[in-house]
């Protein structure tokens, strides 16, 4: 147990990024260590949609989607988006959600590598990363192959069309090198896609830097979005010409506003719109980045490592040590924003933990992940999660009802 | 002419409807004849989104995903809409945009007729329609057939997959004959998709009575969800054992909160979401839901028939009349809440009308285009509308900047 209460209040003091917590709707009384899950909201949001809903919907109605940009939308935030994973502004828009994305981007990856039709992930990747490659196998335009990214030497074959694979691993936290598997990738002929949703905003990434050739990533985790947010899509400048999607509606012709009876795809990232834009979701989100991007994502990812550090050191010295097994990476150079931990009653201690004002969040069967939002998260709230955690266990208080567990800890 | 001011507010005044004038946000000085394109802002949705936001979101977190129902919301506004198109609640989903919907279903529909490969559709359609099945041809996957409704007899042979139409037109607001083409396309071995974003809300609709197999829809026109409102898919409850959607994302997972790496399609339309359901969008189209179902669905249609006969008749006795082409059926029985006329100089009079505060809106290339949105117009709209179209035509403001057309109708 490294940390003491005012240790960790001395390290939240010099904290630079401390003075961005008040930028953010924390409830009283709780420490919340599911933005991975769910981000939370942004004090400017609330403001942004009154004027959005109020004054360009209500006032100035069709008129807005050129008087008050709202037909940028997908561009603009995408353009803000880039520079958080390594991107140009023009390689990355804002449409749909992750899994229809991924969908997009599966289809147009296997459109590129005609000859192949093996789509390569690895078991227990996030669910709907697999479940879009297998819809697309039962309609006969590929297979999925599985395998452990460390076996992937064989696997990776010629064969391969594309490998996917989620950046930071939902449940483990665990970080892939993203730089040598797209080269291994691209060597064995392959192009790559990347799953970002629980990199961006709290992970570095660099996909220009990697060469990768295709992402995803959700709005509503690190990006502080809102539920259900909308989620962005990028693809390597140099595959803009080739690159189509499957899902051809009118925002993604190159004149849309034309009404022509023949779809013709727009240049650039434009093609991979579908419908139109859902405003709300979009300006939510905008707000979201655009503090992300006011606090810059080195800091902010030099801070995740640091909570993260710090919550495992003060679990590992602390109470109830030897019932939890770390399940994340020890090394913070290959683990994301969040930490899990392993015990044989992980949903019991999970909801312990929420009575007692703590809410990390349980992954089927045994897994306790507690994710660290650099943005809005501090040393003090890291004492705590350890201390309640501590307290849970040592004092076995999952074996307990809610009211009981309430009564304990208060 | 036969509308005086007097007594267009005499017919204003005796209108059962007239009550749910003051439940939408209108801005002084206008005349919204755009609905149909981005319907008016409910009252109550800003103070719905600012306890989603606020309190759902922002205090609750997490947990508003089950304790605020979050997670219900797709099929909770589905259900709802159901019987305003004349279908059973557990028929009609939310998810998505309509062009999505649209590729989900026709894809579904051709995995129900495996033998044949076309998809019939009519010249003209709203172009995203058109769009998406192009998209799924160049895939391979079907083939686009066109032909006018009325010469389906020849069109509709035995390699017709399933049929597609608008329901209402988007241009002319011609409305088909829904029973009739379902049926022909049953008798021909093909299924149906029905396009229903011009009709939902302003048209009656009745897929049960049909037997209609298919349709999607829109959710910020008629029913006022806002802009970019996440759209709606229905499927014939006969049809839900064997229909697939190819967008297999884990929200359509048989126990998407279970984690498994194989994908199992859920019982019922919850098959047909994909990913994450877009909570703000859904929230905003449900306030608009609610109060349409409220003002109920035949009203709606028997004073959206009203409205539009008597602009017709306004216009057709008014100033510039004969300059002026109806476009759209003169049988209001075969006509939704839209009336189309043809001008040479279409564009310049849309201006016109704009800058004399009647939104209306143009399409190409010659088209103007008038919504009657039954739940906020009425009769002294029609009146103002009908005056400030024929003194742009008879004066010639059309030909004028925006400044002086203000300067001369004000």
């Amino acid at each position: 147990m490294s940390l003491s209460l005012e240790t960790a209040r001395e390290r939240d003091r010099r904290d630079p990024l401390r003075v961005y917590r008040d930028r953010f709707v924390l409830p009283p009384g709780v420490v919340y260590l599911d933005g991975n899950s769910l981000g939370a909201l942004p004090r400017a949001t609330a403001e942004r949609l009154r004027v959005v809903v109020g004054e360009e919907w209500g006032r100035d109605l069709i008129r807005s989607w050129n008087q008050n940009h709202w037909i940028d939308a997908p561009q603009r935030v995408g353009g803000k988006i880039a520079p958080l994973v390594g991107a140009r502004p023009n390689e990355v828009i804002v449409a749909d959600s992750t899994s229809v994305n991924l969908h997009k981007l599966i289809a147009a990856a296997l459109r590129l590598r005609p000859d192949r039709r093996v789509v390569l992930s690895e078991p227990g990747n996030f669910p709907t990363d697999l479940y879009v490659v297998q819809g697309l196998a039962e309609a006969g335009r590929c297979e999925l192959r599985l395998a452990e990214p460390e076996a992937f030497g064989e696997a990776l074959d010629h064969e391969v069309a594309v490998v996917m694979l989620t950046h930071v691993h939902y449940k483990s936290g665990r970080m892939h090198d993203m730089a040598r598997i797209t080269a291994a990738a691209h060597a064995a002929g392959a192009l790559v896609i990347w799953d970002l949703s629980h990199s961006v905003g709290a992970a570095p990434v660099d996909l220009g830097g990697c060469g990768a050739d295709f992402a995803v990533g959700c709005g509503y985790k690190y990006l502080n979005g809102g539920p259900g947010a909308p989620a962005f899509l990028y693809v390597a400048e140099r595959l803009h010409a080739d690159a189509r999607s499957p899902l051809t509606g009118w925002m993604g012709h190159a004149a849309g506003f034309d009404f022509r009876d023949d779809y013709e795809p727009a240049a650039g990232m434009a093609r991979f719109l579908c419908g139109t834009p859902p405003i709300l979701g979009l300006v939510a989100l905008e707000t979201g980045v655009d503090l992300i991007a006011e606090i810059g994502v080195d800091a902010l990812a030099r801070k995740s490592g640091e909570l993260s550090e710090a919550f495992i050191a003060q679990v590992s010295g602390g109470r109830g040590a030897g019932e939890l097994e770390l399940v994340s990476p020890a090394d913070p150079r290959t683990r994301g924003s969040h930490v899990s931990f392993r015990h044989p009653h992980a949903y019991a201690v999970c909801q312990a933990l929420i009575a007692a004002g703590v809410i990390g969040d349980f992954r089927a069967p045994d897994i306790l992940r507690f994710g660290f939002a650099p943005a809005y998260l501090g040393f003090e709230d890291v004492w705590r999660a350890a201390d309640q955690l501590g307290r849970v266990l040592d004092q076995r208080l999952w074996a307990l009802d809610e009211y009981s567990v309430r009564s304990a800890v208060t």
